[in-house]
């Protein structure tokens, strides 16, 4: 009996809009490379594509933007739900428990996968993160601005200042990448839940879930730990080496479809690099041991296929745009939403409840002892 | 390339915990068959075997009924929540909240299971589900009673009043025999994000989610909604025909891994009866048309594997125990809860991201138009 552990290299479905090839660390989001849609295109955009297979015209365009612009906003029950949370929650919970009130909100009948679901949910994740975190910082929440892009009112809310066209740029880039990755364990999880033909807020909500994994979409996170936790360029080499020595693994290193550079931290080191320079201070001196994290990590690893992958340079791109840590993958999932829905959108059409098998190895028909006499 | 949609057929783990004989109709947890569990065990012991793997002696069974009791209580955070949700409210989205704030409130940190949040998970869903029942009833909710068993304090909590022996024990039963059934959708949208190295919570969490759908969890109340539907036993057989001539599902009817009589269906038919006989009426009708609605089914259907599942009499056992029908997917999660936490356990003890993939069949380098030139 074969046993697919992990599904490693099974096939769950047949897609039409994400494409990796690991082996040469390309990336295309319905065809189209992701170095120009991160050079030339939006979130918006980009968003629009993904969910609907084409780039937009200018009235479907127009009409996408302003739809996420006019769902912005959050309700009166998320704003004091987001109020009573304590400020040392997983903003990861507070996210996904914000998610899970909106849907109830909502009351979604199961299958029903509106055109309005969709756009409140890709609208009100960063309106929901950026809420948190100014409330954990003590400040007033900063309502959206429907002026801005997706991208800098994001930036806006969470800061309270709008954001340079650089780190505009960046954080619109960071969001591009971030956005579907084909198949992987929170857009799996998503589609499980959504193949019982369960409403879309409970399939997003198992995406969250799964993405606040250390393992997933948490790496972010322990890069950034780990470069301050190296604390200088000169602990670099000798870090690395004891690590390794350990066999331990390198956060932000490797992955298990690219065998070579991912194309997602080659962008966004180029962004890592400019925002390090214009700011300088600390995150400069992260850039700088990130830097040296991947020049000495490729001379051991790169070998067998082990390079730096998106959480590498991401994390150093949040961090710089205001995001503590800890946010980081609840900004990572107010990008990925829209790969969750456009997978859901996909799969529900040729649905088909995902049940797989255990394979059992115990015993069977062992007797039943009564408890005074075991 | 083959698509292994469904995962129809694909082993995902090995497990210790359930084996289902689809052709003989048989169900074991732990090796002991379902038969001699539904006749002599109970929700706690059962729930024991399930998470460790065996029958607990003396001191183990009453530590753990114990714990449990101890732990039914819920937090004031969550009573203000149920209270603030509308009456219309979909049951399964209020308890996927009401989980979603006790891990927030928790702050569970990634990979721990703590035996607590086990106890926690499996004593609290019977008070959460209990308490909007009454809310929504506008009635007081009914506080946990520790002199009464699990299942005879939820039918208490629900209720109002102490249930009579033969509904204790049908509650007892009903439960048992929906607290694991090896993998499904739910246990395996639960693994998916353990699998991340997630927390307890956001993967029980993911295991409602994916209950809530109709083709899962949804099933047992499209069962009751059927009979209600037919109205008479009279008018079965003609329902029955147009449904199948139309090529439509019976619903509680077929199962991917039974194509025979679903044990669990067995019991609960014998539970079903007697409660129909107690109380008449209403239930006496419902339980009528069911079991014509069986004939029929079996008479047509029988030869192709296709027989009553869990869902199908279990529809009429909870409804005649209290519960409305858009209620019994809770009552579904408050019992597979249990096999939900022991197939994670189980898993994460040897465990590996679970990341399948997607065949990619769309274009690729498509070139990038700007948005004024398309």
């Amino acid at each position: 009996m074969e046993i697919k552990k992990g599904l490693e290299d099974v096939y769950v479905k047949e897609t039409e809009i994400t494409y990796i090839d690991g082996e040469l660390g390309r990336l295309y989001y319905r065809g189209y490379s992701i170095y120009d849609l991160a050079e030339f295109s939006n979130f918006e955009e980009t968003s629009y594509l993904i969910l609907y297979g084409k780039l937009p015209n200018i009235f479907e365009y127009e009409n996408f933007v302003r739809s996420l612009k006019e769902s912005r906003s959050i309700s009166n029950g998320l704003r004091e739900f987001l109020k009573s949370v304590k400020k040392d929650a997983n903003p990861m919970d507070v996210l996904r428990t914000a998610v899970s009130i909106m849907g109830l909100e909502e009351n979604t009948h199961v299958y029903s996968i509106s055109d309005q679901s969709i756009v409140n949910l890709i609208s009100k994740f960063p309106t929901i993160v950026a809420y948190y975190i100014r409330l954990k910082r003590d400040l007033e929440p900063v309502e959206p601005d429907p002026e801005l892009s997706h991208a800098s009112n994001f930036l806006y809310m969470v800061n309270g200042s709008k954001p340079s066209e650089e780190e505009s740029k960046a954080m619109d880039v960071a969001m591009i990448l971030h956005m579907d990755h084909e198949m992987n364990a929170s857009t799996f999880a998503s589609l499980v839940v959504a193949s019982t033909l369960s409403d879309l807020y409970s399939s997003i909500i198992a995406g969250i879930s799964a993405l606040k994994g250390p393992l997933h979409g948490g790496a972010n996170y322990e890069a950034l730990k780990m470069f301050r936790e190296i604390g200088d360029v000169d602990n670099v080499e000798k870090y690395i080496l004891t690590k390794l020595s350990n066999k331990q693994r390198i956060m932000g290193f490797g992955h298990r479809v690219y065998k070579t550079y991912d194309p997602r931290a080659r962008i966004l080191k180029t962004y890592a690099k400019l925002l390090a320079e214009k700011k300088g201070g600390e995150i400069k001196k992260l850039y700088d041991i990130a830097e040296k994290v991947e020049e000495i990590g490729i001379k051991y690893l790169g070998s067998r296929g082990i390079y730096p992958n998106v959480d590498f340079y991401s994390s150093i791109v949040f961090y710089s745009l205001g995001f503590e840590p800890e946010f980081f993958p609840t900004v990572f999932a107010s990008a990925r939403v829209t790969g969750w829905i456009a997978h859901i959108l996909e799969y529900v059409k040729d649905n088909k409840i995902i049940r797989p098998k255990a394979y059992y190895k115990g015993e069977v028909g062992r007797k039943y002892i009564p408890l005074d006499s075991r």
